[in-house]
């Protein structure tokens, strides 16, 4: 994979231009992107600017708006070509910081789960994941340093996870959801592909604006927490995560296994009623008028959303608030939570793009969730490890998430 | 003003049609519009759907998104003639009950305090107020029975207030934002413009899906709370609220005098910073490419934004989360709040839109305010006694809304 801080250190110390450094990434998608297609569209003539992100070259998920290039929703059949006026407010900040966009990825449809053509960059007869499916997919085959997400249940954490991207979904709203299309405005989160560690942590900063160093932190206290509501991990998951928690036992850390409380498994279970109502209201234009053009799994969640109601809806959000308000209670002596990623390896076909179950309540609980990559399954595809910090503890989340990363290269 | 029960309850009693109920606004806007200007656009043949809704024509402030009209966000020298794909969802619901978008609305530039050309239909030498300008005025003269605007400091109470309207800016998020030119995301709120609170329970109703019917509240229990960290209000704004109280005691309410606590104080004080923050970054693709294009408010508000920084905006938002705490002390043995809904009357002149000041705090905590109208003052311009209520409690805001529109009337 590219590495950001390693491509911005070498355009600092003179040892790489802005130039060559965009061309690190042209020649990558020139090598790879055929066999991928991670890409709907690519930047003509792609310039670095200026400022701590000049040279690199970022993916776009393309509900995210470009002034620039269309934006087309993963729904050509409705939003083929459709040229939005303004860039989303992350582009912009991404420009700002000398950052180049160097092509939007594709999305599942609406950010749902009708899948992309893309292929898992670590097998291609494997999904990428979705629904930041061309932004994982581009970031694990080494095409970019940097890419952009979302998240609504597990878009960022989950693709991360299959395509051996480290990933960040940070605390909700960090960064801004301006210009990005909406799927469920109270779960939406903006979230970035990258290398490493490292890299997230810097291009976070950039970003939000807000220092996300380490605190100096050598001996984390991790809850390991199975989120048994969920069900079980599939064994190579189940591996995954024990094949983690025994190497950073064994680098210092202090690892207990907790339990979510009960709030928690609730919030679990009402996350799709939330985000299939919201969706069916952010999406009403399109059910409204051009129905017959939504593809199926869309679709469904959106007449699941309608089928709701605001009754339901309400009961659910202040099940929600409960959860939210009990999230203390799991972060009790500890430092972070490490979770899976991901029920297992990437999943064969291109049909499904694997199942959210171990991202949703984080999403709901606005927490900085980080997958961590390193580890891999029975095929060789890889396997991330989720690493939990409380809200707004994003930069705790990055340093817990580089001591497991540490942890995992020690292992193999 | 006409009044939206009215007209549906003459269709659904078969003494008008809804053909002939949209003619009613088509031919009061041929006959006030010129002298007013409350419209950048309007429907070439405006035809009645079906639903409950079905023969009411509304005026939609134009940085809500409609996919048959331009939306040009009040700022035509950088959105001019531009045509969005989708309509908002807060258009599509309209769509769906049946209503007719019968026209956009003016608004002041991105929703700030740059002002229209728009006249108060009170006044023709006053301001409408702002940001929702257009909408305040079209129901205020007349022109139609429901209009949609949006509040992120005072844009709709207080234009309300000042043209004679009846408004709710309702609990945050319980109208949808998705496809609303985001000026502040913690803060926008979609609200409703109508004759009167029994109008505008209706179309709440239809609109959020929840019901909005009175509890049967026989002697509400009313807080009067001055807002003194906003500072004194208008001799004539001072004098309608005590005008309103007396007629409230007289019809049967309890009114006592009730200091917000401290809490609050700070959070009215830190407001600016979170709007001008989150508005810099809303704006940003604008700031950054079109800045000689922006009106000088609110690129005024964007500097300033940009001087927050976002250190001084966590902590303003920490400041905003312990005041929403603290709300239900405010609450505490009352049913709800009244209060100024302006300082005064509308000021003369179309430079500026009035003062926001006492709106601000309310917008924050995210609690149902309705301005009911009633009141004149001393140059016989009309003046909104603002009610509030807690957070959610919409259906309580609109019914003490109107025991204060009765008690007003009958003191006239």
């Amino acid at each position: 994979m590219l590495s950001l801080v390693h491509i911005t250190d070498r355009i600092r110390n003179g040892a790489l231009t802005a130039e060559a450094a965009i061309a690190l990434s042209t020649d990558a998608m020139r090598a790879r992107e055929p066999g991928i297609g991670a890409f709907t569209h690519l930047a003509r003539t792609p310039k670095p600017g200026s400022g701590p992100l000049a040279g690199v070259a970022v993916a776009v998920k393309d509900i995210i708006d470009t002034a620039d290039m269309p934006t087309e929703m993963g729904v050509p059949a409705i939003y083929g070509g459709w040229q939005p006026k303004a860039d989303a407010a992350i582009v912009a900040a991404l420009r700002r910081a000398g950052a180049t966009v160097i092509g939007k990825s594709t999305s599942t449809a609406f950010a749902s789960s009708d899948p992309t053509t893309t292929r898992n960059p670590h097998g291609p007869a494997h999904t990428p994941g979705g629904s930041s499916a061309g932004s994982a997919a581009a970031v694990g085959a080494g095409m970019v340093p940097l890419a952009l997400g979302t998240q609504t249940a597990g878009s960022v954490i989950r693709p991360a996870s299959f395509c051996g991207a480290a990933a960040i979904k940070p605390s909700f709203r960090l960064l801004p959801t301006v210009g990005v299309k909406c799927l469920a405005w109270t779960l939406d989160t903006v979230g970035l592909f990258a290398a490493g560690t490292a890299d997230l942590a810097l291009a976070l900063s950039v970003l939000s604006g807000r220092p996300m160093g380490p605190s100096g932190l050598r001996t984390p206290r991790l809850g390991l927490v199975r989120q048994r509501f969920a069900g079980a991990a599939e064994p190579d998951g189940e591996a995954a995560l024990e094949r983690a928690a025994s190497l950073l036992s064994r680098a210092g850390a202090i690892v207990t296994e907790v339990e979510a409380p009960s709030s928690m498994a609730d919030g679990w279970t009402v996350h799709p009623s939330i985000q299939d109502y919201e969706a069916f209201v952010a999406n009403s234009w399109e059910y409204d008028t051009v129905r017959d053009r939504i593809p199926p799994n869309i679709l469904a969640n959106l007449e699941a959303g309608r089928a709701v109601g605001t009754a339901a809806y309400d009961e659910a959000r202040r099940i929600a608030n409960r959860a939210r308000r009990d999230a203390g209670l799991l972060f009790d002596g500890i430092d972070a939570l490490i979770t899976y990623a991901a029920p297992g390896e990437a999943p064969r076909g291109l049909e499904s793009t694997g199942d959210p179950r171990f991202n949703r309540i984080w999403t709901m609980l606005g927490a900085p969730c980080v997958s961590v990559p390193g580890l891999v399954g029975t095929s060789g595809l890889p396997i991330g490890i989720q690493v939990v910090a409380p809200f707004s503890r994003d930069a705790l989340a990055l340093e817990v998430g580089r001591f497991v990363e540490e942890a995992l290269v020690q292992g193999v």
